[in-house]
C-alpha cells in the first residue's frame, strides 16, 4: 500500500518548514509537495539547511489537488481559512496551524483577527490538543492545531480544571523567539534581555480561556507571556487557587489519570527545563502544592515549534489518517 | 578634606569585585584596600579585566584597621557575621552583602543558614532596602544589604502592601546567572535553557516574607525563582489579589507617592526589560490592573549585581557617610 | 566658558544613539540636539531605555545651525556625504561615522557605494583612527571615523606594518551583531549559530587595504568577517608572514613604541576576550610569535560600538575641540 | 539474527552520553550496558533528560564481558588506554573517544599527556577519521576516534594536502563550549564573550600536524582555537598558501573527487554556519580561492559532539561491525 501523500501549504515559515522536515522523514507519510507564497522555486534546504528537505517550494494550485491525500496549512492567521476551506472541500483531511479555527465564537475571533474567511467550517473543526481531544481529532476533517502557549498551559491545567478545583489561575509563560515567527525579533533587542510582552492582551488568552472554561475552571484567569533570549522552548508556570485543598496523592492521581498512558506527556518529580524537551514533541509537567494544599503550582515545558506547532500537527495528522499517533515523531 | 577610605573584604566574588569597581571610580570615596580569602596577591584587573581596578588582593588583617573609614563585606553567608562584627567593633560603618543580618528571627536564620556568628548585632543592623528604609540606614552602624530577589520584589509590592491591599501574592521571578555567584552554573546547563529552581524553598523567601508581612501584606505568598540564560538582570512578575478593587489612578498614586522623588526608581508605562537596567542601579517598575481592579500585576526589573547587590551597597554606604546618595552610581 | 554644543545627526541608529549617550554624559560637551530621519518626536530614552538620554528626536534643519559648535553624523553610507558637507560648510567641525570619507580613491568608493555626494571634501577629511593619525585629526574640519573591523585590524597590524615586516597577512575577524546596525539580524538566524559572511567582498577590506598599504604592508591580504552570537564585541585574529624573523623583545618593542602612552590601547600578555572591553573605548591587543619568529599572531579586541564607532567618534571630537582626548569616555 | 550488544564505558560525560543516545536509538545495535566511574546507579535520563536513555549507570566490570559484542570508551585521556586494552583483549571491537591512540609517536604523546597506559596497542589502532581512513577502520580492532578540531580541520584540508599543494596553512578554529566537557566553562565567563585559548599549545595541534604531514602538507602550520558562546558547533576557517595556483574548477574537482560519494560530507557553495549541522553527523565544507588562486580558504563546520565525537564513533563502529555506515545517524 502506498503512503499517504502530504501537501504542506506555507512551508517557508518556521512551523511549515519544520512540518515539512517531520513529514519528509516520516516512515508512513510521503512529502509530496511544499508550497509558499514567496520564495517560489527555492529549495527548502537552501533556506533551512538544518532541516535537509531537498524539495523546491511551489505555488499553491488549488485546482490540482488530485495527487494528495492530506494537507497541513501553515498560513498566517486570516489567510489560512480560505485555503483550509478549499483543501477540505477537495476532500483532503487538513491540519491548520493558524488560529482561524481555534476560537468557536465568531465575535471573539473578529475582535482579535478581523473577518473570518470560512465561518461555516468553524463548527466542524476539531480543536487539536491531542491528549485532551483525541476522539474529536480522529474523526475530524479539519483540525485546528492549538497555539504554543495554549498547548503548554492547557496540558498543565486540564487535570485540575476537569476535577473542578480551579478557583482562579495565573499563567506566567515564557517563550523562545521562534514563537514569533520569521523576522519576529531583532537579535539586539532580545539577546541579553528578558521582558513581558502583549500585556494589554495576547491573542492566546481567549483560546486558553475558552478551553479552560469548558473544562470547568472558574474565577479570574491571568496570562502573561515573556520573551526568552533563546530560539526554541516554552515554559508555563501556572499558579492555581484551589477551590478545595488537595493532598499530594490526590494531585498526583489527577495527573496520572489523564496522562499515564500518553506517549508525549511526561509527569516528572522536578521542575522541567525547556532544554529537556527541545526538538521533541514531549510536554514535560511537574505539579506541586503549597500552603497546605490550597495552592497548586504546575510547570509545563514544551518546544514551541514541536508540541506547540509542527510536532502536534503531525501527531494530529497521524490520528486523522489512522496511523500510529507517534509515528515520525522520534520518541 | 580627604575622602573616606574604604576597605572591601571579599573582593574576588562577583558582588565584591563590582563593589570595588564602583568605589574605585567613586568621586567621593577612596578604594584603599581589597581583600580576599583566596587569590591573595592577584590583581583584581587580571581576574576581572572589564572592571579595570588596578589593585592587588590582600589578606584581611583585622588588627590593622586604623587606615580605613568604612567597609563593605562580601563574604559568603555564615562567614560574614564575625567579620562584620570585628569591623563594626573597630568603629567602621559596615555594609554587609551577605544574608547574615537580613533576617531578624534567629530561628529562621538557623533553619536556612545554621548557627549565627554574631547574634548580638542583629538588633542594630538596618535592613538596607534604601528606598523603603532610608532613615534607619542613615543612622546605622551595620547595614544588611538585601538579596537581589527581595530588592526587586519588595520595591514592586511595597506601595500595595503599605496601603494594606495585598490579600495574597505570587512572585514569579527570573534571574540571570551571575546571581548564583562565581562557578554558579555550567554554560552547557544554562545556555538555551530556562527552568525554575529552588522550588522546595529558596533562601530569599523568608526575607521577602518578613518584610512584606511587616508592611501589612496578608494571605498566601508564593515565590518561585527561575534561571535565565543571561549574565546580569532580574525580573520579578508579581501577581496580587487585592483586598479591595483599585482604579488606575489610585494605583498610580500609590506608586508615585512612594517613588516620585527616588533617584533610582523608575515607574514606567510599559513592562520593563532587564536590558533597560543592565549595569545600572535603577529599579524599573510597571504596575497595572486586571479583572476590574481586583488583581494587580507589577513588573520590576533590576540588575541583580547592581541594585541587587553592589550598587545598592554603595547607595547605602553613601547614606551612612552622609554623601550624596547617588554619588558614584552614574545616573 | 560654556561647553561646546553638539548636534548629532542620525541619532536613532545604534552608533548615533550611543554617541548621544556619551555626549550627554560628557563633562565638557553639551548635547544640544539630536535628529533623525524617522522617529521624529520620539524621545531617545523610549527607543533606547538603557542610554537614558531624555531628549526628543528632531528633524535636521540645515538652515538653523547657529546654535551649534560641532556635529557628529551617523547617517548611512551615501546619505552622509551631503549632510557632512552642509555642516562643515556652516563651519562646524564634523565627525562622520559613515564610510563616505574613509576611502581616498573615488573609483574604489564608487565600486562599493556608488556615486559620491561630496567628492571635493575627500582630500581634506582626516582618517580618524586616532592613535595612528592624531596630528591630522587635531587639525581637521572633517574626520572620517573608521569602520569597526578596520579599527581593530589596523591597531593590531600597524606596529608590524610600519616596521616594514608584513610580507602577507590573514585577518580572521569576528563581530557581534550590533555591527550590522538596527534590524541587521534575526535572532533565530544568529543565536546558537556562527558563520562567515561577506566572503565575496566586504566593504571594510578596501579600507583596511588602503591603510595597511600606506603603512608599508606588502603581499597578499585576506580579510574574512564572521558573525558572533552576541551583541557587542569584535575580535580580530591576525596572522602575519613576516619578511624577516623577529624575536619576542623586538616584537614587544614595536608595540610598546607605538602604544605605551596611549590612553585607550592595552598591550596584554594573554589573548583578550571581547568581554574585557565591552562598553568601553579600549582596544586590547596581544601579539605573539610562532615558527621561530617567522610568523606573528596578533589578537585585537574592541567593542564595535565604542572604539569601533561612537567612542572613537567622541575621542576624535575631543581632539578637534582641543579637549582632553579621554574626556567623557570613562576610563 | 540478534543485534550486536554494545557496552559504553564512561557514559556520564557529554560524548559518552550522546554515544549512548545514538546507540539506544540505533536500528541495528542494542545498547546493553552503560558504565561510569561516578554517578553509579543514576539513570542516564535523570542526568541528560533530553537524551531519554532509560538505563542506569553501572560500574565497569572487566571480568564480565561475555555479554557484549562491541564497546565505545569515553574515558578521559590517560585513563582510557588500560580500559581499551582490557576490552580489546577480551575480543571486543573498540572505538576509543580519548586521545590515547591518536598520536603514533610515544614521545609526542608523553609531552602532552604523560605516560601511555598501553603503548603496545598503538601500532594496531586505526585513526578513525572515517572518510580519510575507511579501509583501516573497517579492519581495525581498535579505532582512535579523532578530536573535534582535527576532524573539521583535516576534512577541510585533506583534498589540498593530498594533492600536494599546501605550502603553509593557518587554521583559525572556533568551538562551542561542550567541547570542553562537563564543567568545562562557567556561564558568566563564556556568555557574551569570545576569546582565543590554548595559544601556548593546544593538544589537538600535534594530531592535526601528524595527519597533515602524512598527507603531504609542508611549511608552517598554525592552529588557534577560540571559544564560542554556544553549546554545540565548531567552525574551522582554514587559510592555505598554495604551492602552485589553482583555478576554481580544479579546486572543486579536488573536493568532489574525495567527497562526492560521502554520506556525511556536504560541499556547498556558501560558507556554512554551525547551526546548519547541529545535532547531525554532517561536515559541511565550502572551499574558495583568492589572490589569483594562490591562496585557498576552506570553511568547515561540524557539531563537535556528533561528527567531532559520538556521531563519528558510531559511524566507525558501524564500519567495524559491517553495518550500513550511516545506520542510526539519522540522515
Amino acid at each position: 500500500m502506498s503512503k499517504p501523500r502530504v501537501l504542506i501549504a506555507g512551508a517557508s515559515g518556521f512551523a511549515g518548514a519544520l512540518s515539512a522536515r517531520i513529514v519528509h522523514r516520516h516512515p508512513d507519510l510521503e512529502l509530496t509537495r511544499i508550497t509558499s507564497r514567496s520564495d517560489i522555486g527555492a529549495r527548502l534546504d537552501s533556506i533551512y539547511p538544518r532541516h535537509r528537505v531537498p524539495l523546491a517550494l511551489e505555488e499553491l494550485d488549488l485546482d490540482g489537488l488530485d495527487g494528495f491525500d492530506a494537507a497541513i496549512v501553515a498560513y498566517p492567521h486570516g489567510a489560512a481559512a480560505p485555503v483550509v476551506q478549499a483543501l477540505s472541500g477537495a476532500g483532503l483531511p487538513v491540519v491548520d496551524l493558524s488560529a482561524d479555527f481555534r476560537l468557536r465564537d465568531l465575535a471573539t475571533y473578529a475582535e482579535w483577527y478581523g473577518d473570518h474567511g470560512a465561518p461555516e467550517l468553524l463548527d466542524e473543526a476539531a480543536y487539536g490538543l491531542t491528549e485532551l481531544n483525541r476522539p474529536a481529532v480522529q474523526g475530524a476533517r479539519v483540525v485546528a492545531n492549538p497555539g504554543c502557549y495554549p498547548t503548554a498551559s492547557l496540558l498543565a491545567l486540564a487535570p485540575l480544571a476537569r476535577a473542578g478545583v480551579v478557583a482562579s489561575a495565573v499563567i506566567d509563560a515564557k517563550s523562545g523567539v521562534s514563537g514569533a515567527g520569521k523576522g519576529g525579533a531583532d537579535f539586539t533587542e532580545v539577546s541579553e534581555n528578558f521582558k513581558p510582552y502583549g500585556v494589554d492582551g495576547h491573542r492566546h488568552l481567549p483560546e486558553i480561556e475558552q478551553e479552560l472554561r469548558a473544562m470547568g475552571a472558574t474565577g479570574a484567569l491571568t496570562f502573561v507571556p515573556h520573551l526568552l533570549p533563546l530560539d526554541q522552548g516554552l515554559l508555563a508556570s501556572c499558579y492555581v487557587e484551589l477551590s478545595r485543598p488537595l493532598d499530594a496523592e490526590e494531585l498526583r492521581g489527577l495527573f496520572d489519570d489523564l496522562y499515564a498512558d500518553e506517549p508525549f506527556v511526561e509527569i516528572v518529580g522536578e521542575p522541567p527545563g525547556v532544554a529537556d524537551v527541545r526538538d521533541t514533541n514531549f510536554c514535560r509537567i511537574h505539579p506541586r502544592l503549597e500552603w497546605g494544599g490550597e495552592r497548586a503550582i504546575v510547570f509545563s515545558a514544551i518546544d514551541n515549534l514541536w508540541k506547540g506547532a509542527a510536532g502536534q500537527a503531525v501527531q494530529n495528522l497521524n490520528l486523522m489518517l489512522e496511523l500510529d499517533e507517534a509515528a515520525g515523531l522520534d520518541r
